[in-house]
């Protein structure tokens, strides 16, 4: 079996998508996602021009060593741009491999560990009264698990709180740490007092605070009782988390910047944090993420992987698939911003029922992709917002 | 698909090996290999009566799960007999698992990373002069690769110079690592000047010296370019292979008494050791070793699993459909030690060709096994030798 | 004197038990203890099969050098099976050895350092109000200190807190950390408002928590002045307990899963525990559970050996006599579950008093033991619960 | 003063290179590098659809907060596609700011520290006679310091032996790490013998050995005094230079396959290399070099940027300015690998004499570039060679 071709799909059907597609001589093609929100063509381009070539006739079940390949051999290795290209590729070859097998890509890789898969939404508001209202509606429609964002005053636009996705130049911010740190506990203090204490909360932090104020924040959370806080602290200086663990007795959760199982390792092999979150399109696709969750095992810490909308359905079910597989899986992200649009190119999703998620039993992903709806809506230059202080610095978005 | 029957297999041909046969609705059954040598019967009773009635009606696909609820459901977990029965479950299901979907075990583990598997060896001698006679015919038929081991002057038995396999009680041996010490480096200063630098050259020390005399022997051998130095210190102290690391400049191999990816961890995530030589019927099979070989990736440390005789052809299958997938792969130990009646058992072993394993094609482990030849080789008592210092105290063997 | 006979008595007076029988040609014969639950057959199989050849014609008074010759002549060492027996011909062995000298065997092992010993019984109950009525019943007793578990609201079944053994297939249990991180401290805050601040409360997570989840539930905990918090965390990843430890102001006790003093060592020599809460019969006998005090004084760590009822007296006679002679003694579980039959099997049990142990001084354990009694309880399969959460994984019971 | 435009130029004098060329509303222009050895497509296309329109209207005065706005305001930041492209943006912004300064970089960067800049250049060969003659060559032309590699007996191309730039698919090289181990302390050993200890000697391993190989020859090479030994081992898992540290004593040096400050101050901080070796253009530019030297200065480590041919004589330029300009420098690499094509495009390229190297005194980089030359010579696909194991399995290159 070789692989005969290769196309890469940038589609837009509310957001920008990067699809890959791998067909073989045995006519059995799969699907990838290399999408990489605002960087979405250097991620095509690299697919198109350098790595294309390279897996041309290339034998699809040798999913690892193509990996490595890819990885290793390109030298000048790693990145978001080429972990996501190589993301593309190996979720496509997995998809392949499933097909082959007739087997859901969850039984390749080693059978259900559960049955369903306990998932988390988004939920944001101008204030918190408004805030509760949107849970309230959440609740109802069966979610065990609710990420709750807020705007600050003060600030112009808090990550989390508006549709956060431009198509014309980054939507620019205005964010300041002491209203926020003022402003969350007294969220959660009041979210906890309206909701009770069924409801599992989420915040994220978005790498914005420095470690002390993170330290600060997760004392003041403690009483609350979050399921998890996430990205306290910004991702490039590992060692900083050691900080926040001196005293932080909440729950955290990290990962969605990482591109590789090394970076994960730093935080993962002195249990800096509690959930792993790496996206499985960023990090290089399955085979690696299903490592991560391996080393994650050994270290009692659970997943959390990245979900969408910032990602395709593609990598949404290969998510659902590894989290239906891994013992250690913790929670599954899952918002409801896929545009309408989404399911004009895109079938078989992820399935919600009362706060679970599941997929088909379907061959490999399961996914179904209608190719001319896909052309149907060309690529549109999008941007994610930045952010600054007041001062005009440069802040973390 | 559901698990029908279990039936535990003892069987001596030449030696015991222990045979799970899982068998579901579906027609479709796999095997597993659950030897433990010297406490053979252990292990089938734990599988007879503890294991098999949880087994019963259970669907083979769940893997990971099967394998989480039968090592944490035991509640007292782990330790070789434990593992060594869940092994056997663990292979059994993955043979079922390919067959399904009609894929060899290198397949679903990734696919090839390799086309071929080197292995090594194991000659030994009376004395300097037969180690090297033995040697060269074993590079005469195409090995690259061999562990030496040699009779010490002085000490009546040494490990690996003599078939060590007993059916009556143990055989005791006598060992001092003064004498020892100083034959060792004489014996590969011998050897490198007899046979040449091409051929790579191993040795096992069996877990029997202080990390000092470990340091010691390191130090001298460094002039002969070991492949790898195997089991140089006992494997409780973990932190024992910091002293021996501090000067060592030699590749060292560990873990065949390691029975879960905790113990291996502890020597990777320090990177105390060069090759992690687990055992896959002892550390509870397929499912385990394949994330102990993905947490050795990042740590750059490479395979060396145990191999035969003391296990039987269905790990060794194992083993080298592991080999085949996995990135970071070493070597692969290989005996000849296999007893001639072996093959009358099992067929379809690894192939051995020019100093490399392959395997064939066939869906799962590939292994075929006849049940009534194996009832022609009922158990017999058999022990490993044991091993004392002259002044009569207990000696690791 | 040579070791003449050894029998393998497999009882189920309510509970199975499995005891060891050693004969000598002086007619002096000792009893040890070789029970672990739900395994009970692997163990007399390894006893029976592999180790009773070993022992034939040994000098019994030899207790160290059998020891290390069973352990280290193994080869494939350690884990709960193979220690478990060990630990029965270890016992058995002290016991011979203490009718020998005519001493009990607090004497041979260095004499009493304590008159009796501190013990705590176990209360549950479906709420928090029959716990609190339990307890008094108990304080009445005379108990100085009790541990406490209470059912959790949706979890189906609960540790702890209903009669665990089925002689069918296991109890699958249903738990949640969420509502159990709620319900543990408001329970203990209750307790001490209604029962005061003499009596002293234990709790016992029975390793369910996730580093972090532990964290926080000491914190919550704090003001209500626990004598120990059991076993918070999975007993695998021994450097857990350091992120544990980083904030919590609680002692804790650890153990009663570790099959070495190698294992007991990594949470020592960190001082990452309080007490060593190991079981004389799961880590091969009186000979390494005295070493593990032994090392436990060095680092300020006091006792709590694991105690009945899923051990047998014998087990608990051998703690009581370790816990007179050692300084570093801190308490002893003691539940009253043994069922009514094990008096007709066992008498001569430690005396209670007053919320204290005591022992007799009959020579050795001071154990006696009806063997005609013991055949008429014959082996029943017996499966401690297990628990899966409410998406279906695998949880640690 | 704005910026008005941003030219992306990708050209093929030979070798491709990814210039980038930044106009202002002042007339005046700055040149940077953005080639990216391989994927010099993915970065033009990153820089064209992505990044372009961010800048535009920008104030080019204003370096560091483009900085971070581009690295942190990307989101899915870092790797070589991303930073390559900001390292192209960062360098014009640099030259831009010497010409309205009428300034050389190294007067903005502080001045200078030394008159000229020690380097050293690449000499290989298929064997040690063909090595030396071709050294001394070099000798002759005033070079001090020389990198020296070899062909590896048995080995299908060797790394640095041959001109290893392909425009087809790569070139699929064969290595062994037995061989190579054994003939590179030969080499060193002849070389010393043959041309005296005056001239410094270097070699480069490209990341192609575990650490405890890296050990071993680092040991072998001690007695031959290398100025440093290059990149022993992968760059991924940093700890693994504590490995190797252990025993060391040679000097070595690391740091091309880093992108940023955060990973290269992993082997800084704990002082695990000698010589930090990023290249400028794919670690962000001279902002980020500069932070890396200034860091490098506490630890004692000395700078030996990645030079020349797989970057443009743009980043090379950079390179020699800033080793004027710091405090502590160590070695700079120049290679005589520019194809002499690249003459037709670029000129003003650094000066050697003697063995040293200068730049003129032009503002700004002081480079020239002829665009319609540029445009003469258009892409060309190339890759990399990519190496295997005798068994088939990736390699290191």
């Amino acid at each position: 079996m070789k692989i005969t071709d290769i196309d890469i799909i940038v589609t837009c059907p509310g957001r920008n998508y990067v699809i890959v597609k791998i067909s073989t001589d045995a006519g059995i093609y799969g699907w990838g996602d290399a999408t990489l929100n605002g960087r979405e063509l250097a991620v095509a381009e690299t697919l198109e021009k350098h790595l294309k070539p390279l897996l041309l006739n290339k034998n699809p079940d040798n999913i690892e060593d193509i990996w490595q390949y890819i990885f290793r051999g390109t030298y000048w290795r790693g990145g978001p741009v080429l972990m996501t290209a190589l993301a593309g590729i190996d979720m496509a070859l997995w998809d392949i491999k499933g097909k082959v097998a007739g087997l859901p890509l969850y039984s390749l890789l080693g059978g259900k560990s559960r049955d369903k898969v306990l998932c988390y939404t988004h939920v944001y508001g101008k204030d918190f009264n408004s805030v509760k209202n949107e849970a309230e509606k959440h609740i109802k429609k069966g979610y065990k698990a609710i990420r709750i964002q807020v705007d600050i005053p003060g600030c112009e636009g808090t990550y989390g709180t508006n549709d956060s996705y431009s198509d014309k130049l980054p939507v620019q911010e205005i964010w300041e740490p002491s209203p926020y740190l003022q402003t969350i506990p007294e969220l959660f203090k009041y979210l906890r007092k309206e909701l009770g204490n069924e409801i599992e909360l989420l915040h994220d932090v978005h790498e914005r605070l420095t470690p002390v104020e993170a330290k600060i924040l997760a004392s003041q959370l403690e009483p609350y009782r979050l399921f998890f806080l996430e990205d306290p602290i910004r991702p490039e200086h590992k060692a900083s988390f050691n900080v926040f663990r001196q005293t932080a007795k909440i729950p955290i959760a990290m990962g969605e910047l990482y591109n590789t199982k090394w970076e994960a390792m730093q935080v993962m092999e002195k249990q800096l944090i509690d959930y792993i979150r790496c996206d499985l399109s960023h990090i290089g696709g399955i085979t690696e993420a299903k490592k991560i969750a391996n080393i994650a095992e050994i270290y009692n810490i659970k997943t959390a992987w990245h979900g969408p909308a910032d990602i395709s359905p593609i990598s949404h079910l290969a998510n659902v698939h590894l989290d239906l597989s891994i013992p250690n899986f913790g929670i599954q992200e899952q918002t409801e911003f896929f545009p309408p649009e989404v399911k004009d190119v895109f079938s078989n999703l992820p399935l919600f029922k009362d706060g679970y998620l599941t997929v088909s039993d379907k061959a490999g992903l399961g996914i179904e992709i209608d190719e001319e709806a896909a052309c149907q809506y060309p690529y549109k230059r999008g941007y994610l917002p930045t952010s600054r202080r007041k001062d005009g610095s440069v802040q973390d978005w």
